[in-house]
């Protein structure tokens, strides 16, 4: 883990996940880090669990990534493994980073005898700098006996980095009177930062659902969680957000996405997703502040996403609210800013749930409420840009000197 | 004049600018500031002088921007006014907004007898407060004998607000063997800080050049320089740059783009616009260093400009830059995410000067001349994205606790 300060936005203290069948788990220390730390991980997952992912959109993706896509796309969906490791990202390693996969999967295919596209890769840190190919590969045969039922906490502390908190996330729900279980882990602070930093998410669930309606569900609501987030704009080369369902919870295979004896598993799982993202956020580099950005009256949900990611993304929105300034003219700003549709008459804007504009035009305020509501830890800003019907919700944080600190002090 | 300190990118003083014909100016204090300081100027162009001119693409524009949009749609291309004025931007006050331009026209109509699309208006300052219709209009006809030959150092510090020192430049040609001078000031420092900032940009030349010739040069020369500008992403509700031509040099009349007799006069008119650009992005907010990015190789130019926009705008590149590191991985990052096509294995980052990458890996370069570079005050970053032919060059500054200190701690 970093070593700045805590996060004032953690939670107290990383929660108590359910009991997942059919997975089980290791850490290690690869010696990557030069302290003491484990930046291994593996996860074993019963015979037939099926798996969906997604993953960073960025063309200079990693080694990792592009393996992830290709095990996906070209196998039946199933998995046997996942192995992460921090410390080193293989963004950005040409062949080198090509052999060091290659040499790990065919490790775990002689562990387990599986296809090797249903062994998952992940990696998060340095960019550029090959690791030997037989780094992970040669330390697998040894520590396999080790695997055992996952701790959780331990597993999010592997594949931490400038992470200032371990991040979990779980839920219960039934699928036709069987209860399942699903957990989370997940790592990130800035979007990136390519010494140290990326987002990965690992979510593991004991119920049985087909390849396609899995990542089904992982499309439909990344959409509200983890693409509903934005820390500082910048898009790592390795995000991976990657699900497991193992089975071995007994209850009823799941093949068709709009079966309702999965209402209840779906809302459990896009609760662990959003705990999760919203946990990312938290994090953020630099974060004292979370800020909840909706914006309604869009011309689309689309334009809605976009027009709440350009507030959100806005260095003086965020830094107007690290000062506990309700400055709804840079609001204004960045709605301008986003290129979308707009009824520049019909603006309005709500700062800590009181309307500072309407009607393109300033109202009078209640100020002591707003200067209340943005010394709170949680800032809520909502605009309606009186186009349409379209909506969405960003979080991000706010933008502080600990961002600066983090990522521009190292060498001055 | 903000109280932060003077840029250290700043000229050691305002420049010399040649004598510009056929234009008088005036500064006045209006009292929208409360301490002693001057935020109304007034420039007066000869009679038949053209007019040309580029805005904020903002859906949330402010009236004067909208204003000015009209007139030069509306009008003939002529000017015989322009009246600037800081402490308000006339942004997001609705009729009111409206009201005091039209009377502020109407002011200057009665005193010039010019049509109303003669007179040209901009503002910075405050967002969403209307100021009285009168307040510059009432004022108009006592100051209107003070104008006077241009003294452009007092008409630049008129309309600064966060800037922490006035700009100029100018520069001084010959068309047909007749002396022609160009003269320009600027204001802007972050792209907007809505309680005081935005980019206004006003240049004066004695040339004669047909009013659609002239808007046809701005075009072409505010895209390698104003608009390959970037302090932090966020574009003003009020962005305007004019440009005025009177004429009243003597020279002979342009009336084609084409016309041989302009190529002495575009190469300093050039000069002039990117001159001020460059002066925009030294005195950008908490600037430290000036980052000059380069990208090569690109499917089309266009393409190229949305990568070197997508590393000028990145905190995490622009955080790098400040703290001396020369951070490839953070480039590689930005590239990927700007969503161009790029050829992944032909990708090539040079950092101050030395090749860090090629063939999308990590080559071994000198690190002393790499940190030397990065600690001086200007840094270039090239990238060769492998994928055509298309260029682009943007610039930028570091971003720095400097940024978050004026944006973000008013209030903390």
């Amino acid at each position: 883990m970093a070593t700045h300060p805590v996060s004032p936005l953690a939670p107290e203290r990383f929660p108590d996940l359910p009991q997942v069948r059919g997975v089980s788990a290791l850490t290690a220390r690869l010696g990557l880090y030069k302290h003491e730390r484990d930046e291994l991980l593996v996860l074993r997952f019963a015979q037939g669990t099926s798996v969906a992912g997604v993953f960073t959109r960025s063309s200079t993706r990693s080694a990792d990534v592009a393996w992830c896509r290709q095990a996906l796309a070209a196998g039946a969906g199933r998995a046997t493994a996942l192995v992460c490791n921090a410390g080193n990202s293989n963004a950005f390693t040409g062949p080198a980073g090509e052999a060091k996969n290659a040499a790990t999967v065919a490790a775990v295919q002689a562990l387990t005898a599986c296809a090797p596209h249903e062994v998952f890769l992940a990696a998060t840190g340095v960019i550029g700098k090959p690791v030997p190919a037989d780094l992970i590969a040669g330390s697998l045969p040894d520590l396999w006996p080790r695997l055992a039922a996952p701790d959780w906490e331990a597993c999010a502390r592997a594949f931490s980095t400038t992470d200032t908190y371990p991040k979990g996330a779980g839920a219960t729900a039934e699928i036709d009177g069987a209860p399942v279980a699903i957990a989370g882990i997940a790592k990130g602070s800035g979007m990136i930062a390519p010494d140290m930093a990326t987002m990965l998410v690992f979510v593991v669930t004991d119920a049985a659902i087909a390849p396609p309606v899995l990542q089904a569900l992982l499309a439909r609501h990344v959409e509200t969680s983890f693409n509903a987030i934005t820390v500082d704009s910048d898009t790592s080369t390795s995000d991976t957000l990657l699900v497991f369902a193992t089975g071995a919870s007994g209850a009823p295979l799941i093949e068709r996405l709009d079966d309702p004896r999965l209402a209840a598993f779906e809302t459990a799982f896009a609760s662990v997703l959003t705990d999760l993202a919203l946990q990312v956020v938290k994090d953020g580099e630099g974060a004292q502040k979370l800020i909840r950005v909706e914006v309604t009256g869009a011309a689309s949900d689309a334009s809605a996403r976009t027009i709440a990611r350009a507030i959100a993304n806005s260095p003086l929105v965020k830094t107007a609210v690290a000062g506990g300034d309700a400055n709804w003219g840079r609001v204004a700003m960045a709605v301008g800013k986003s290129g979308e549709p707009i009824a520049l008459d019909r603006l309005a804007i709500r700062m800590g749930g009181v309307w500072t504009a309407r009607d393109g035009g300033a109202v009078p305020y209640d100020e002591a409420a707003v200067d209340a509501a943005f010394a709170s830890r949680n800032v809520d800003i909502l605009v309606d840009v009186g186009a349409g019907t379209g909506g969405s919700v960003v979080w991000t944080c706010d933008l502080t000197h600990g961002y600066i600190a983090i990522n521009g002090d190292y060498r001055t």
